[in-house]
Formats: structure tokens, sequence, C-alpha cells
């Protein structure tokens, strides 16, 4: 088997195991290593209220290199004040320790629920086990990605190749997330490896450009979590003259990143709590692109599409609707809306569509809206799932 | 049985019947008519894409007196182009025809399906039939209540009486509205009437200031609809001296308003959608009074959060990842959350709560969740309602 996981860019060992951080025994503690030093990067949750793991994370990639990610799943470690930041500080510690580098050089992660402490024996004895497990074989990255997992139903992993000056590099990532997604950003936790040599502000500026258009643009409920992380880990083993200003290597390095993680979005809607089906929400004609995405947001949040979707049900009223209350700029007497190529509505008017050729575009794995504004050339999108009962059940019993 | 239906106060007549508009054969088109003419006031949606029936009431709103309103359900009558237009504008035209006024002092409102013609041969004939149905009686009053209905499963309907310089004043309301309702303003169709003698830019303002501390402080999905529409009619019947300033009379009417209004808003809330329970989020030691709504409003309408009171589960982290999300200053530090009397998270730190004590309080049919930001001293609230699987089954099979 060919790996396709963290692990299958050149300089990185991972593992993953139950520590019993979940009471339920399913994987919930992975470590993710670089025994080299990796030059990192990332993306932290913009909620003013954040977890422990990613104050101390903030903190540490203050380092030249990371040598390490430990990243628990069962447990955000969030509003669990200066205990939970003990905590995520000591993870760091314990980690660092049974690979012989400093705490500044391993980053922290945690997912699962908010307010309570994290069950410091489990997770010690987890990195224990985990540490002499390290392997850069497909089962440490498949294992990594296995204990990131909270309501996800699927392992989710995305990965490419590129050539950078005839060098090939790699890069790899695999991501958790089903609920509590919405900009900025659509994560709760990222990892990604590669090992393209690439400096370290010009990482930065590949990953941030890579999530803005891919899973900056995901909602499935609109909010984000107090946890979220993206993690970017570049070996520099590939062998690539250091890829140090936005020449072409850039451009490619950034695109293929960007193409990773539009995968890991797909993926993530797909398997979002209870969703069935996705979307693109494509608007154009807008007077901004900040308007653009607006209102694509808003139809893409929107409970009462999502439920249509849900039903197949070509609904197209509830999206205009959405569109109008998103107070962006628009023409009423110039908008239309499109379902893939049908139009239902053009120039304020609704079209004499047929609605079985819109009812079956509707209940696809995924179709594309696309709405026209009608005062501008600004264009944008966002990607949406329906909102199903299952849904419901998932998160009015995860906690008791 | 004492009259308090929209025709308890002086001089009104209401009627409501099915015209056919609805398959269904339930009833769907409503008239209220005050015979000696009434000074209007109106809010409605702020949604750029708005109905028919708004764009003709905004219009004749503009005459001195109104003396009737006619209603649909069952069709939004939004979305439908030139004809929708000419349709609502005939709908006057018939009713005024009937009672012998000009079309201009006729108001109109729709609600239902979104992009769909009104089947006019219906309407007409239910405005021909209703016109000698009209009665000052409570079946007067309740047919038009009901005539207004879509996804409700109850009536909703207030009344209130006060003494305006020691004459009687009578004021009633009807609403309609269970789905699509965020602010501004959360009412799809609110009718008001009164027997009061007050001037127009006063009713307007009290209308206002009732909406904003009421209808326009609940959210059920975030999103106002195409034809929200308030409407209050005063026939200054009462005999009380006109309210023509700011004076202590003034003052009592908007309060007996506002309360009558708080009163719709919590039969609402309690009827919306699939609704089980509902709460109000107060939200103190803000910033600012906008901070305030902005935080409050992020938790009610967080799916997440509605989704844990549904199951009755006390997962005030995401409260506290609600707020946080929302963007508004705060301290973390400082941030504490009751459910009820009880704190759950104290100056950032979770507390050591009872959890069936927690439970048995977010179980209840309203509960109150109050969130200190720790920054400032203003204060705001919201109101909202569980989301449950019932939610995701009306709205996904409505259409079709």
């Amino acid at each position: 088997m060919k790996n396709d996981s963290v692990t299958a860019p050149q300089g990185f060992l991972a593992a993953g195991l139950a520590s019993g951080v979940k009471t339920s025994g399913k994987p919930d503690l992975g470590l993710l290593v670089c025994p080299t030093g990796a030059t990192a990067a990332a993306v932290f949750t913009t909620n003013k209220i954040v977890s422990a793991g990613v104050q101390v994370s903030r903190e540490h990639l203050k380092s030249r290199k990371a040598y390490a990610v430990v990243v628990n799943s069962g447990n955000a470690n969030a509003c669990t004040g200066k205990l939970g930041l003990a905590n995520a500080r000591k993870m760091c510690v314990l980690t660092a320790d049974h690979l012989g580098v400093e705490p500044q050089e391993v980053l922290v992660a945690s997912t699962g629920i908010i307010g309570h402490q994290l069950p410091m024996e489990q997770v010690a004895r987890g990195i224990a086990i985990a540490a002499p497990l390290l392997s850069d074989a497909p089962k440490g990255g498949l294992a990594f990605s296995q204990a990131i997992m909270t309501t996800d139903t699927r392992l989710k992993k995305a990965y490419r190749e590129l050539r950078i000056e005839r060098t090939p590099v790699r890069i790899a990532g695999t991501v958790k997330g089903a609920g509590m997604i919405g900009p900025n950003m659509a994560t709760t936790l990222l990892f990604l490896t590669t090992d393209a040599a690439i400096s370290k502000s010009l990482l930065g500026k590949a990953l941030k450009e890579a999530i803005d258009s891919s899973l900056n643009r995901l909602t499935v409920d609109g909010h984000q979590s107090t946890n979220d992380t993206a993690l970017l880990l570049a070996s520099g083993l590939a062998g690539n003259p250091t890829v140090r200003s936005l020449s072409r290597p850039y451009q490619r390095f950034r695109k293929a990143l960007t193409e990773l993680c539009t995968d890991l979005v797909h993926q993530m809607a797909l398997d979002a709590e209870g969703a069935t089906r996705m979307f693109k929400v494509v608007v154009k004609g807008a007077a901004t692109r900040a308007d653009a995405v607006k209102a694509a947001r808003a139809v893409a949040d929107y409970p009462l599409f999502k439920c249509a979707v849900h039903g197949g049900d070509p609904n197209w009223g509830r999206i205009i609707c959405a569109v109008g209350s998103s107070g962006v700029s628009l023409d009423p007497g110039k908008v239309s809306c499109k379902l893939n190529d049908l139009y239902v509505f053009r120039n304020g008017t609704p079209t004499d569509f047929n609605p079985k050729e819109a009812a079956r575009i509707v209940s696809q794995r995924e179709h594309t809206i696309t709405i026209d504004l009608g005062v501008g050339r600004a264009s944008d999108f966002y990607y949406g799932c329906d909102l199903s009962a299952e849904y419901v059940h998932i998160n009015a019993d995860y906690h008791t």
C-alpha cells in the first residue's frame, strides 16, 4: 500500500491509540513527530475564548523548530482555567521528555467537550505508550488520523505530489471536524505535513491562503470552536532548493496545498454531523467580493434552506430570502438564481422550470447554486451541507 | 365569553375563511376592517427582497386613514415579479370595492410559500364571501387569527386594557410565525388594534419601540422573511384625550403595547417549528449595548446550543463558545455564566455545580441564561427556542 497518510512526506513519524480520555475506549491520543525538526506554520480560531492548547501552541510556535505535535480528542481542554493551562503545558513537557527535545518545541491541540478537566493520568500514560509506537509507515499516520476523530464517521486524509524545480515534493493532511464548523476557520483540527524546503514566512503565507479559499469557505453550523487549529509542518527533506520568494515554485506549492485542503473540505462537508448532501453557493454580480462572500454564506448557513436540501426540495424561494436578508447590495429586478445550469429565477421573476428536473439536481450528492445579484462584477463562493434530524439527535445527546 | 381578539377594541370588524389558496382547505383569507377609518403605523421586514404586499402596503400607508387590511396565507406573493405586484394591488381594489373605500386605504399582507403566483380567482371569491361575514364579535377576530396561520400549531393572540387619563383603552394583537423568524423583525405577520386616540407619529414610535424590545429579540432560525409586516391600527374611539406628546399617557400606552407584544413573543417561541422549550439569554458586563445584543443573539441562534436545550442537556461550553465566536469584547478570565441562578462558569473557570440541578433547569419549559462578559456595564437580551428533529421534518417536506 502506498503511503498517503501524514507520514508520507519524508521525515515524519506518527502514532495513535486509546488512552482512556474517551470513556468509549476509542482512539483519543496522537503524536506526530519530525525528528529532524520542522519549520512550522499555524492558523488558529479567532474565537475570543480559546482552549489551553491554542494558548500554549501560539507561544511554542515562536520556537525556531517544532519537533512534535501531541493531540487528544474527547476533551477540548477549553474553559478550564489555570489548571487546564497547566495540563496543556504538561502534555508538551511529557512529550518533549520522551523525545529528548524542549517543551517549547512541542505543539499541542485538543478537541472534544468544553469545560471538563483533562484526565491527566490517562493522557500521561497514553503519551508514554505512544512514543515507542512512532512509525513512518502508513499505520502510524492512520492511527494518528483515527486518534483525532470525535463525531466524525470517516477518517479524513488527502495527499498530493508536486515537483519543485524538478525535485519531487509531497504534502499530506488529515482533518477532524463534523460540527461546530464555521469560518474562520472551518477546521476544528487540521494537521499538514510536507517535505518541501520552504522559508517559515512563506510556509505561513501559503497555509493562510490555502485555508482562506478552502476551510474558511465551509460552514456546517456557522460557529467556530474554541479549539480550531491548523498546523503545517515542513521537514525540508525533499531536497528542493529552499523556496524563499513569491516565485513560480511558491505558487505551485500554494496551489497544491489549496487543492489538498479543498479535497479535505469535501470530505468534511459530506461527513458533517447528520449530513447527506453538500452544495456550493456561488454568488456573482456582487458590488464587492465581501458582499459575495456574505450572501453566499447567508444561503449556506440558512437552516430553512439546509432542510430543503435535505428533503431534495428545490425551494429556491428560501435562497432568495436568505440573500435578501443578508444585507448585501442587490437589484431586486435583476436577481437571478440557477440550480446547476437550470434557471429557476431570472431578473426578479420565477422561470417556468421543470420541478422534477430541479428536484433531481437538489437530490444529488453535490450541486451548485449560482446567484447573480445584478449590481456588479465581484464573485465568491461558500460550501454548505444539508441539515438533518440526525444532526439534532447527535447534538441533543452529546453531553450526557 | 369576553372578547380578547383583534375585534375587542372599539371600532373593528374581522372575518376569516378558507378561500382555496391553501389546497389543504384550511383558512387562508382574512379581513380586518375599521369602518370609521384608523390611524395606521407599520414596521416591515428589512429584507432587500420584499413581497408584493409589503411594497403595496408601504405605499398605502401614506394615506391619512386605513380602513381595512386584507391578508392571505398559503402563498407569500414574493419573488413573483410584475404579475405579483398587480395581484397585490388587485387584492386592495377588490377589498376597497366591497367596503366602498379607496384602494389606497387598504393594506395588504401575504404569507406562505415564496415564488408562486397567487390563485386570484380563489382570492377574489374569498374576499367577496368574507366581506358580508365581517363581525365585531369574538368569532370575527378568531376567524381572522386562524386565517393568517401557516405552520403555526396554535392561534396566537393577546389583549391588554389600560387607562389613559381615566378613560379605558384596549389593545389587542394577533400574530403568525413559527419559522423564518429572525430580527429585524421576528414577526412574519402581526396585526394590532387599539381604540386609543393617538397621533400617527406617536403611534409609529410606540410600535417601533414595542417591537424593538419584543419581536426583534426573538430568533428561531436567524433570518427574516420577505414578508414580515407589523400593522397597528388605532380607531381612536375610546374617547381618551388624543395622545400627542411623549407624556405619561404615551409611556403607559407604549408599555402596555410592549407587554402585549412580549406576550405574543412567548407564544411564538413556544410554537416555533418543532420547538418544545424556549429560553432567554441575558448578556451583561458588556462594553456596549450592541455587544450585549450581538452576544445574546449568537447564543440564541447557535444550532449546537439549541440542540443541547432540546436534549435537556446543560452543555454550557457551547454557550461560552458562541459568545467567544461572536466577536464581542470580553475578558476570558472574568467571563461567567449562570443557568437561572446556578453558576456553571465563574471568572473563566467551571464551577463545581450539580449536573442534575443544571439538567433540571435546562429541561424546563422556559429558563434564563445569564452571561457576564466582564468588561463593562451594558446589558441586553434575546429570546430563543430549542432545535428539534421535528423542525427538520417540517422544513424538509414543506414544498413538495
